[in-house]
């Protein structure tokens, strides 16, 4: 497999062409961003952090019948996955107030739900990827409603399956957000990263946080945290 | 029918018990807010307009075989209403895009719909009334599903007829909100106004505004916008 032109460079990861039709070399970054940009800092590391993190969670999901772009991890820092056209929405899965879903509700953070809840909010920097109902969907035609469907069933799955392994670690998994991309043969994928930066996870007995949230609010390390999610997780942990 | 103690005093509308069970006494105030409360101001001769439009609007619904908490007209400023527990949802309806959908969405002002589109947003003016989905609504107890079914459904209920309505007074229904309420017999029924305090409304033409707009964003006499409305829909304008 070799790695050809740059495809995409987001905020964390770069995706780039192969030789082969249809899968993707993803190399995972240092850089951490936060409030739509607005703070940016590279955290050396991270990007190995990320990539193990998401590398394993993903062949987990695998592991319990849930397909997903992922093909395999390839180095350190680098992954293979399936080339996808990505849905631009952003699917997010709570089962533990915080964040934004407190200040739009009121409900008290660290409530927890007694059934998961499922967010969409719309792709777009510009806009602030703001929150949207199924009519928005429709007339951005950013999905079809039996996609929607798909997407809303789809991460209730990998709610119930990752909440149950993250449980048997020792981490609540408070909320997350997926996004999903269409494959050349028209199924709806499972894509991007599950990581650290993209769910949030506190300690079981004592809610310490671990996650993206300690980089957001300046409340410690990162790294340390998505180290010792890593650890927990069982992965290899290196210098 | 007597006008008894005071219900509450909101920022548009004074409601009274009265001496019949269920039925309030509503009084429409001069007072124009937008922004949530931050601008401010007491314009002389709104709350008469506002009267006598929404009391036009609900018997034209009436006709057309629409339930609302209207009974009737008493006075210049005053109608009778059925009392009602209001569900703290605002439900909004959009023909046009305008206001805070184009800033959601990036959809280009004045760009008509081909399908009116619904949405919901928690009442609640420490929140800022946020725009909210059904699990929201759900784990907010705001209203049970079947509730939010039959309030979007009157929503476009009185879309349709409203819109053919203004269409014919050469006047464009851009967008509403609506609020509803149970009675003390369980009917989920349309309550609260519908006035250009709550509707968008444009000449069809020109598109020139005659609604709040007026007022919020200093375009002009908000009074002229109502009082050419009034005149549009055939009410009697008084001095
Ligand atoms: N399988 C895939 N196929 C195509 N694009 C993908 C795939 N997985 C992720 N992407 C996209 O790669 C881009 C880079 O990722 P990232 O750096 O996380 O971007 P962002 O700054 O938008 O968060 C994103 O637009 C993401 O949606
Ligand atoms: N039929 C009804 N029964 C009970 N309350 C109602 C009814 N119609 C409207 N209301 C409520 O009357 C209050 C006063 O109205 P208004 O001044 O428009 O309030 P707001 O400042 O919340 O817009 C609002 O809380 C509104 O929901
Ligand atoms: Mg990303
Ligand atoms: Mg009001």
């Amino acid at each position: 497999m070799q790695k050809e032109k740059l495809l995409y460079e987001g905020k964390a990861k770069k995706l780039y062409q192969t030789n082969e039709k249809e899968v993707l070399w993803v190399e995972y970054k240092d850089d951490a961003t936060a409030f739509n940009g607005e703070k940016k800092e590279v955290l050396h590391g991270k990007g190995k952090l990320n990539n193990e993190i998401s590398s394993l969670l993903f062949q987990k999901l695998a592991d319990t019948g849930i397909r997903s772009h992922f093909v395999k991890k390839l180095s350190a820092t680098e992954q293979l996955v399936k080339q996808t056209t990505i849905v631009p929405l952003e699917v997010v899965v709570r089962n533990i107030v915080a964040g934004s879903l407190h200040k739009r509700t009121g409900i008290e953070e660290g409530t927890e739900l007694n059934q998961a809840i499922v967010e969409f909010y719309y792709k777009d920097d510009d806009l602030g990827d703001p929150l949207i109902n199924n009519d928005h969907i429709r007339i951005l035609q950013a999905a079809e409603p039996e996609q929607v469907h798909n997407m809303r069933e789809q991460a209730l799955a990998v709610n119930k399956s990752l909440k149950k392994h993250f449980d048997d670690c020792g981490l609540l998994l408070v909320d997350f957000k997926l996004e999903f991309g269409t494959t050349a043969d028209g199924e709806l994928l499972l894509a991007d990263e599950i990581s650290p930066d993209t769910c949030r996870l506190w300690d079981k007995e004592t809610r310490e946080k671990f996650d993206k949230d300690l980089f957001r609010f300046g409340l410690g390390s990162l790294q340390d945290g998505y180290t010792e999610i890593l650890k927990r997780l069982g992965g290899a942990v290196h210098g």
